[in-house]
């Protein structure tokens, strides 16, 4: 059934064919010559993860630029001749950003939450949330209202910008700076950024509501639970997040919303995989790059087994203590047989590449809901950092080394972990220098982003079916009664004769 | 914050370092020596595209067995060392399946689906599913209730099975045989299958319903059309599969549906990918290896241009006939210029994979809806195979080749199609080869498949929650009237005093 038109002459022109299957080749090797990035970082253990990104970025010949404010904390600049550091100027401190971070963390592990205490928990970090966002602020009008850096930075025709979006700004500016911008993301609180920016269905019957600390398998009561922990993070991002629409309206000098902004996100990098996720739905705009960052153990040099201040007297002989250790080369060392660790995703990655059982002590954020996703995989045992004795800790470490469980468990994340077509790492560069070669990736967004919320679930749809049916049925009820009173007449009169 | 429990000795066992590192290799390259790999086909174009995934299957060292019904039409047994075609007796021939295709082509294009003949479509295609599902039972009769074939697969320890689903019975025989399944698909009526089996959440808001010949971009009437469309084909689907769970039950001895057991697949290949389909959620065990068929064309041979038959007087100088053509190596020939197609699914991905605009002539099936997706991505100009003149065709050839969006879209779509991390057909062997390697891939399974529908859309807990809201409204109002009432009379009370 398929016919071919084909133009005069049929000779092959071979040099159009060698040049065709050249750029084929580089699209292949997914090779960009030269692509001009621009970061929006985040600062402590988010900080290290891009950090990961930009060596691989700059060791495949692209030209990084890092913006940072004058009072960042973690983010220490080393400029060379492919990574700029373009520090910016804001009204406060190191001290300003430790003060704010030492307050959250101290918040949530006074306040942990539980069932009990949840409408507590989310007043107090409320409150922290809220310091984050005035901080936040200060660091995007370092910039946007700083006409002389965008000047600058326009000149520099960068090619995209990538985003950790923990909080907002780096967006607005790409959008200001008229170039495509792409995510970096663990979590937005109950994934609202995710959802109702990114279009990603989350349903709460059997995907876990961050921060809840539940799993996929949920009883009755968790699901009620967890349907209510969705809509109270809902709620706090609305009022807490709100402030950020006005903003974004100003800079853009039209009314708009962050989420609208944000759902102009190209390529979503999420920092989990399904080694470590359970399976929820997601859309080809998101890409699961969970520990990018993990590599082979290197052997362990001499020199590393030094430490500092005063040995306590009560440590055992079988415990030493270091003042720096290199984790991930300690972690693939073939006698490690647990990792005690707060639950950082970047901790638990790399436990799980190596496959080391651990034993869980969370402190604050993510860390309750990653410690309990390891241990409904079996390859970890928690213990409750404010109630523990020196006992509890050790039954914990006992059961993750004795009972062989933990360690296959351990192991099978892993070797999950590193039976994937592509590494995290170099799907997570394919798919930047991909939005640098096509400046963009339309093609993997939803048409969600064009229907208003009651288009998208339908709503007009079928409240218009709704009024079609309870038209039908009142126009045949009124016929039907029409009827009867006709022919009851009829019958009646017909009886009177 | 993070420990490391270390064993006493911390000296290198390098034997075992190069034993994880030669197993780490094998891992990451994906390497399944020797697998057993079952083949459950389907005939026509189907059976095309599962035979690429069969070659590359033997070209990687794996043997492979074809379960091929005695009266088979497409499918022609050449068995070698590392291909078997396993024939099993069915009571009818070639004749029988040819006419049931031929009768579903043909009541397709008399009965075109449109708004206005919607039902007696759905009335005249249901006639014809029914005599596919007698043949299909007849077909799965003669593998289940064959003994001694079962007994000899059974012996034959296959690694995994791969089935087409368009029409039950590979998943109840992998079950039977007790070895993982997985399924290489291009579509289900109204998407039940992928929706409700493999619980992907399908918005009808903006994802189009199959058969529809609707984009993404859909007006309010449009939307009304998509929502009903589900409807109607879920409920074609419910009353026309619905006799597969008596079936299914008798054949697993429990009560069973045809819908549980499809929902163990444990990988869904899908044969479109975002070059062709509009974005929309999926889940981590969906893979989209669209075009997995495609490569690079060959050079023409002159020994090519021969033709039978009398050549009409009619017939234009610059017009040839070929009793068979390569349409890959015509279709990559740098002077094709379009590419009149029926619209099949392999046929449209040659064409984007070389980026040749195309002419659809659709007929049956998905063929509409494939062109429907090709002119939503300006690509294609359709002409209706009933109607149309041969000035219609003309105008059409001469809109694609010379208004340059159509071949500047083609040629974008073939730039996206190329510009993966993964190849379409190594991705498929992957996940092939990983279910073999792990004896599933349990991690991607969502737990939605744990859930009834009513708990899986929470309604359960939304049931609860209004109830409980309604408890507290009555028990609040009630103490509001109680204490009207108390007061009320005491105020009475006071006032007599």
């Amino acid at each position: 059934m398929s016919h071919l038109i084909k133009s005069s002459t049929s000779s092959y022109i071979m040099l159009n064919k060698n040049i065709l299957l050249l750029s084929l080749t580089i699209s292949l090797l997914g090779i960009t010559l030269g692509g001009n990035v621009l970061i929006w970082p985040m600062e402590g253990s988010h900080w290290l993860n891009i950090k990961i990104l930009i060596d691989e970025l700059i060791k495949k010949e692209h030209n990084v630029t890092v913006l940072v404010a004058s009072g960042a904390l973690f983010i220490s600049p080393t400029s060379n001749s492919s990574l700029i550091f373009e520090i910016y100027k804001v009204p406060f401190g190191k001290e300003r950003i430790e003060g704010v971070i030492k307050d959250f963390v101290l918040t949530w592990m006074e306040n942990r939450p539980s069932p009990s205490t949840i409408w507590r928990f989310y007043q107090e970090i409320a409150r922290v949330i809220k310091n984050f966002h005035i901080l936040s602020r200060e660091i995007c009008d370092g910039v946007l209202k700083n006409q002389k850096l965008m000047d600058k930075l326009k000149k520099s025709k960068f090619d995209i910008l990538i985003s950790d979006p923990v909080f907002p700004c780096g967006d607005i500016v790409a959008l200001k700076l008229g170039i495509p911008f792409m995510y970096s993301l663990r979590f937005s609180p109950a994934s609202t950024v995710e959802k109702h920016c990114g279009k990603v269905p989350f349903p709460p019957s059997y995907v876990p509501a961050i921060l809840s600390e539940l799993t996929d398998q949920m009883s009755f009561t968790d699901r009620v639970r967890n349907f209510i922990s969705y809509h109270l993070q809902d709620y706090m991002f609305d009022t807490l997040w709100k402030s950020w629409d006005s903003y974004y309206s100003e800079a853009l000098g039209r009314p708009t919303t962050l989420c609208e902004i944000m759902g102009k996100a190209e390529i979503w990098l999420i920092r989990t995989y399904w080694d470590f996720e359970f399976p929820r739905p997601y859309l080809p705009n998101f890409e699961f790059v969970g520990g990018l960052h993990c590599k082979p153990a290197k052997p362990l040099p001499k020199v590393l087994w030094k430490y500092k201040g005063k040995k306590p007297a009560t440590l055992g002989a079988n415990t030493r203590l270091y003042d720096w250790i290199p984790q991930n080369d300690l972690l693939g060392h073939p006698k490690t047989k647990a990792f005690i660790t707060h639950g950082g995703t970047n901790g638990i990655y790399e436990a799980i590449y190596h496959g080391v059982p651990m034993v869980g002590v969370p402190m604050f954020a993510d860390q309750p809901d990653n410690i309990a996703h390891m241990k409904a995989k079996g390859a970890a045992v928690e213990v409750n950092i404010n109630t523990m004795t020196s006992e509890d800790l050790l039954n914990a470490l006992r059961t993750v080394i004795n009972e062989p469980s933990y360690k296959e468990n351990a192991m099978r994340l892993s070797k999950i972990h590193h039976d994937q077509p592509v590494k995290p790492l170099d799907r997570a560069v394919f798919w930047i220098e991909f939005v640098m070669r096509h400046k963009g990736a339309k093609h993997l967004r939803p048409a969600a982003h064009n229907l208003t919320w009651f288009q998208y679930h339908s709503l007009d749809v079928i409240g218009f079916l709704l009024a079609c049916v309870a038209t039908a049925i009142f126009l045949v009820t009124k016929c039907c009664l029409f009827s009867c009173r006709k022919f009851g007449k009829t019958g009646k009169k017909k009886k009177r004769e």
